[in-house]
């Protein structure tokens, strides 16, 4: 194995085991030494792929981001028209739903950890601000081409995200309470039947 | 002052302190000792009040939801059509995200500890389910008298409270990122058009 491949293992390692840490006791209870034992990896090894707790917190972030934004880069890329666009991407908000299913405690600690320290506030409130904004262009594109009815688009881009974070919240947090994959379908079925134009409504 | 005037208030001295101690610090690493510090009471009059800590948490956010709850009463009791009731509702909605501003790690707190003590989740996910009932059967109103869609009534519920949720987090969350009173409106609307018959749209 080159140094290069088992370099990356450790660096997954250390992810995962603070991921399990965060979800068991929470981010403030934990600690490197702790993440280190669990990960079987020296505090060197530690401090070489990241300089704090903090960065390491904000990576599994950035990780989770990441894997939604590709799969909205890909979705982005068919050029359908905006109502069908929006559809599809009420498909993507069910399979974030199900691959963040049993991580409400990591969600939570983002939040948490958001409202106490400005740095990772920073980082987990711009995502939010790329989506409200990606759906904004979005419905933007559907009033030009007249198949949505003149709403502002960037409030209406942030009700979306606002549904889309009441979603992620209820879904994790009380998983059995309703059908989700309904839910999140027929909710997004009726913000744009209250979207589209009458004539698409014909 | 009656013993028992003194008591309410020694009890509303403990609330106020321990919901200080819970935002600045977190449910965990507060204290009973630190609670009845802040408040100025000895430990037997916490203990008077509150058997542990956990119930005291409850009652505050059993405290939360009765304010809410009083105010649904009062819109309910009005007996307008369906779309004209949800329309004030969502006028709560604004209220209830304008009292809770500044409390951010209030909400988190009630969900993390939801997440991990049982007791906890029981209480606190209750009211959710409350609330999906009770929108459900103002859409079912709605659909019996003709000004709403036959959607599934629940399932429309569910989907009305997880904007309400996801509005309450973003809002708390990033009070400066949006116009928030406006986009509550404007969602409710959104969903409000979604749901209405084509007579009524007219």
């Amino acid at each position: 194995m080159t140094t290069r491949a088992r370099s990356e293992i450790t660096r997954s390692q250390i992810l995962d085991a603070a991921r399990d840490c965060f979800v068991e006791q929470g981010y403030d209870a934990t600690g490197v030494a702790e993440i280190c034992q669990r990960a079987g990896v020296s505090k060197g090894a530690f401090y070489h792929h990241f300089p704090t707790k903090q960065a390491l917190f904000l990576e599994l972030f950035n990780l989770w981001i990441a894997g939604i934004s590709a799969q909205v880069q890909n979705i982005q890329s068919i050029g359908a028209t905006a109502p069908e666009t929006l559809e599809t991407l009420s498909l993507l908000i069910g399979r974030v739903l199900k691959d963040a299913s049993g991580q409400v405690q990591m969600f939570l600690e983002f939040w948490t950890q958001a409202a106490r320290d400005p740095a990772i506030w920073q980082a987990t409130i711009a995502p939010y601000h790329t989506y409200q904004r990606l759906f904004a262009d979005l419905i933007e594109r559907g009033i030009v081409e007249g198949s949505l009815r003149p709403v502002d688009p960037m409030v209406a881009g942030q009700a979306v995200v606002s549904l889309g974070v009441g979603l992620l919240l209820q879904a994790t947090l009380d998983p059995q309470g309703a059908d989700w994959d309904k839910v999140t379908r027929q909710s997004v079925q009726i913000l744009l039947d209250g979207l589209k134009s009458k004539e698409e409504q014909e």
